[in-house]
């Protein structure tokens, strides 16, 4: 975690003080349980919610890690220090408890509460998603496959597809929050021997958690790699509409912008540009959150009933993949709501190659006129590469500018370019009627491309 | 994947004859579709299923192998292979497709495949883990934290607690092969320009899969990558029953021990050993699968509607994880049934130290009877480290065996040596009577330690 | 491994045959070792080589798999095998070793072999890579930092900054290699107990290995992890000049296009696309290669003197690794060889918008003719979103196409709008002489950004 | 990073106040190399000296982040705080450079701060193993395969193994230094168009880093992947020392254990345990650690001539893989100068098992006494497990203590159990005389397992 790439909504749940409050409530929690049990005496556990709830401020914080440095143990101290606040009866808290039914219910918790901004963070961003996705619902632009020009769609299926990527990370994350927020109090190797599981039962209840089956004195790691695999994920999809954006706002491109405040600067150096920074940052964010995966999994296998192996990992990426996926998240959402669109751009982008967009509506319209796939094929290929040829393109003749006959010289005049090759075709000629294909490339362009946007915004949307 | 680690069942969904039988099963379904729409002749729906469906026999495979030289395209290739089967009417299939739809659509199949056969895998293994865990239930074992000795559990809680954890991994499994089971024939970009969604629909559903909501030509890669990290949280559940198998198995535990074959020779040099290697063996197989989640995760970003940097990636990943953790689940699943284990020796462990584990329960005691926590502390952990002197450990001076005072050597004649000490201990007589103290000690430690053991197997088990 | 993406020179090394055949040799070499020391007699160590030095057959092959499959030991099998052709004195090969001895020096002298090929591969790459920089060494194309023009550079530098990354990963590469080409024959846990060091040391010198100072067994295998990580860099340091190839393909860029051969169909749906393929295949085998990167670190920390976890993920990663980097690499080396560059275009998109690339060069005229870096930047930047808006892009109006004052209008007729503006520029009139700016810009934009083109070759090249 | 995992000596390198520092160094630098060259004013860069040479005290860096806020560029940020200082000359500070120039060459200085640090903390954890390991040279102790015991081997030569594994990693990590340690000042795309390269030659001499040959605005990221890789295997190693130490301070093997400080406590709820939480710490440390790589590999992609996504990435793994890995090397350093070692227990542990560490022995001298390898593994393997069953242990048997006949019974009063079976045994007694045997047995051991230490050492330490 870096104060750079922080929120304190999420940062708060890593510090000290929601630590120490949320060992706090297992403790006192399971002091009322071991007191309706008597196993202590009513009296201790209610000592303990009235001397000892109160916030964990600096001073107290500070307390606690003074003795920890004598002690070498955190939970001792946590402890000690409490029972200076609740007197004589502070004995009591922690019956037949182990550390780490308190530290790994803890870390439950708090897992759970950043899942839940996480939550809230992804509504927010669905929502900035589907907005977008309305206003630009049939703003053509060309889709591309490999880089490559290929046949027009809307930037609204851009937003749509982002969209329906992370509602499925939505339910995904929700199924992980579930499996993390377990509550174990089972004692010393987790059976309970010295506790009941009564007070396990408890305590879940009051943190919203439910008793974790069987537990030896940890929790299981698979519940944590399973969170942790999850904001992988996310940070992926992440990766991926930030991907987009950096494409959209090349200078070639300049489908997209990311929004410029007054005031900044783009570049120390140059400064007519205007930079995808903001994407750029995310698709590096994505790579940190990811860091987190591969370690969690590593955390799996314990030792035993359990080792420590696991605890360093946990201090790290808890905070780390939490916080960082929380900035991220936020500065997605500023970005994709305030995204400048040019939908003029994107028509100049479409109806730049002469019309080559609708070569497999020719193809199809080939084959459905008689002409078998090969034939259809080469023709449509021949034609198209002339079109290429017309704008100065020759893949075959790279070293120059290619020369143009007159056929070719006539298509520069053209706005449907790959209609006018394709009508000089001999074969095609052959095959068909040029005022059929005519007919079929004088309706709008958009419009074919464009006919199933409903269906699949209802798909996405309802 | 490597033939060593290889099982024909799995191995067959990743072959070449497969793989066509499938793209060919969508672009015959597809057929019918169009043919019902009216886009292509019924006649030639039909002859698509009447010539075409033959098995893709070797010979076949070499024909699409021989195309596809030629054309460096591979669907190109099978479509044509396809054509001299089909004849003439061949030229509608693949009508407004596009590669990827069959392509993508294809590895939903195969992956949901896999994941029916990973399924299968789990239950076997869950079922096997229930027999052993029911069996040893209440066969009792000394409970390791950090590798050190704790306080009793019992084998079958090892069982328990692994079924548990496998149970949540079936749990996920479904889950994300739900996420991938999507079908997807959109056409070029995903607009559905050149094809009727109900197209789509229909292959779904005779594929057994969901149509794909929103796809740009390829199904979006966060499903693939939740398929493969929940095979990296599989993969990581089974090192951690490895790495106890392995542990159990050590020289000096000598818990429990791997099946030896009759015939099987241990080490070329040391012919006395018997090695751990199935365990030690899955723990790498558990490495491997989990290669798999971070090109995984890499491949949820592609460029605008597509790139194929994700193909090589998955024509790699997609067999070699799957085929490997069936292969190791399956040894897994022998080596869980057929471990032997030895109570005896578990007896004997738990045994060799004095009774030191019930120092928490004396702990507990004196707690409960007015020593507070502080002071109970050190008494137990001060005698506790006597009855590891007696046992010719001591931690503070390392170097020698320690020289034993009179009542440190009486100790060696106790079974009990905690109890012994502890009834030499000034403090803890000032404290309380002894004799409550010996009452305590007199039950069964065992009985003490595992009395939940019910109540955890109605958790897991129900 | 997948045969799509193999070599056979690779894939050789990872075959039976090469592998019996080094055991055979190291084998074989310590009888000689073992017998000029007396330990064995001189006759045996001839036998076997007498007799022993054949082809390993596939016939050969299968009788070993056949005992395999009765000890489930490998080399028990090899050895068994090997004395049904050396006789009675077969009992002499193999004497004081362990079966890590044979194993380990074999995937050293594997790894070594591997390394070799892929040391060819990156000569071979670094060639092709001179041979075009040179070529086009002072073909001028616009710059890109975060996709968005910025100043000229040259298609010779980009070809020079990969040829310098690969010489880099080349002697990392001969690192690595010198680091993995160890031999160890140390016997059981490598205490030479049973085994002279002599048999080590002679073995090594045979087979071009440097002994192992100490070994356990095993050979340590943060030698392996350094030969995979850093096959790691390399894969990454492909995607880098992939990805580069794959933008300069872009539909929108086309300064560059991968060689497309005759007869080779773009896609089975829209026949005129050129789709940059290669590169994107590479991307992805980059990423299977950085795959084996976190197993072989995770091999690192092995139980005791060994455990056999690392062995199946080797088994695994050693041939996938290198068979895939080294397909990838001929792969990439005929991209840049073949690769087609488009020059005019280049000059196109350089000359694209108006000047502005030469900003800086302004911005710094500015500052060193007494404007102050604050004052020059505003200047400099208010002028370059002139520039861009005259071309039809305001971003802080991105809804509709700005309207452009007369001013605005009067810059669409001018090749450098970047001078026309500033020359109307009344703060920069203030400033200085519109003259001297003239005077600057007149000089030639190309040869004033490519002045160092010379120094940095020498640099790269020497 | 966090602060319960760092040293102040790492975490200032990372701090704004060391990051402003060599920011203002190389500025400074370049405006005596600019001055010298004639571009700027020589009083220019004797001001920037005089007056801005000045700690970056909390209030100078309060000043940078306020001005950052506005402007969202750090570097302008920083310039214009230093002109603040400067004055009217502060405007020639950073001519013709771009703030990749400052930004990179300064995270090149910092990483080789780090690797410095790194490199001693190296060292000394080299002292102290050799230390070690000359104390523990002839210590004598079982050596394990697979967790199993084998052979008998030194604690010393635990130790130097360590060490030689360590040595190897030391000689990486200055490769990787040299690698990493280069300094570009080449302006706007890296052309040196708008500076002269002597001025980066300049600054690289007085930083004491390489020129960078070629960049590109940055510095090409291989080397910082080659940097952070290198971080990871020194981790693995760390593991691999850890996870020894973890096994050897099991309870049933107690052959070490971490220092356990006076006042230490080891666990909340059992206070009798001593557990090796600084091992297991430093396993999970690994981890940590080796979460850098991924992301540094993926990092090597950048697009065109650079983009931003490697920046946010490095922030993060920059300060956290250098601060955790030279915590836990400091921490490892500690454990290994204060390990307990316990030779005596490691005597039990050796003789514990009747003898049957000398199978190997009997094996080879069986073979060299014309019995033939099958023959003797046979006779070596059946009375290797006649003695596992005299100690109980029937692996053919599991479920009960196996019954002893009257000789199995009789081995049980032998300490060499091995010896006593092999002479009842009739195959063996028919291949040789039995009191050969006898005086092969007799001999000591110790002595013949450990009689090549000397040579190890000797290659290990010279």
């Amino acid at each position: 975690m870096i104060p750079r790439y922080s929120r304190p909504e999420m940062t708060q749940i890593w510090e000290p003080a929601n630590k120490f409050r949320i060992w706090f409530e297992i403790e006192a929690h399971a002091c009322d349980a071991l007191a309706e049990l008597g196993v202590i005496p009513k009296a201790a556990a209610k000592a303990v919610w009235e001397k000892g709830n109160k916030p964990y401020t600096d001073a107290r914080i500070a307390r606690i890690d003074e003795i920890e440095l004598e002690t070498k143990h955190d939970m001792i101290a946590f402890l000690t220090e409490l029972a200076e606040h609740v007197g004589e009866e502070g004995r009591f808290v922690h019956q037949g408890m182990t550390s780490s039914d308190v530290l790994d219910t803890c870390l439950a918790v708090q897992m759970a509460q950043a899942a839940d901004i996480l939550l809230d963070n992804l509504d927010e961003l669905l929502a900035a998603l589907k907005v977008r996705a309305e206003e630009t619902k049939y703003m053509a632009c060309i889709g591309r496959s490999h880089g490559i020009h290929a046949e027009p769609t809307t930037m609204g299926l851009k937003f749509a597809r982002f969209y329906a990527e992370f509602k499925r990370s939505k339910e995904r994350l929700q199924a992980a929050r579930k499996d993390i927020a377990t509550c174990a109090i089972s004692g010393a190797i987790g059976t309970f021997a010295n506790i009941d599981p009564a007070v396990e039962e408890y305590v879940a209840e009051k943190l919203g958690l439910t008793p974790e089956p069987i537990s030896t004195q940890v929790i299981p790691r698979d519940r944590h790699a399973h969170f942790f695999t999850t904001l992988g994920i996310i940070a992926s999809s992440m990766e991926n509409i930030a991907t987009e954006i950096r494409h959209l706002q090349r200078t070639e491109v300049r489908e997209a912008q990311e929004y410029f405040a007054p005031g900044q600067k783009g570049s120390s150096a140059m400064p007519h540009k205007r930079n995808p920074i903001l994407t750029e940052n995310l698709t590096g964010m994505a790579r940190i959150v990811r860091m987190a995966v591969t370690p969690a999994l590593e955390n799996v296998a314990l030792w035993h009933e359990r080792d420590i192996s696991h605890s360093s990992v946990e201090r790290m990426i808890g905070p780390d993949a939490t916080i960082t996926l929380n900035f991220a998240l936020k500065r997605l959402i500023g970005t994709v709501a305030k995204l400048v669109v040019y939908p003029d751009n994107m028509m100049n982008q479409l109806n730049n190659f002469g019309g080559i967009h609708d070569a497999q509506r020719v193809l199809l319209f080939l084959t459905q006129n008689n002409v078998s796939r090969e034939t259809a094929y080469k023709i449509v290929q021949r034609n198209a590469m002339l079109v290429w040829k017309s704008f100065g393109i020759d893949p075959d003749n790279p070293d120059s500018t290619p020369e143009l006959n007159a056929i070719e010289q006539g298509a520069t005049e053209h706005a449907n370019r790959l209609f006018y090759f394709l009508s000089h075709d001999e074969d095609l000629k052959a095959a068909l009627d040029v005022k059929d294909l005519k007919r079929l490339l004088d309706e709008d362009s958009i419009s074919y491309h464009t006919k199933r946007v409903d269906v699949i915004f209802q798909r996405v949307f309802g």
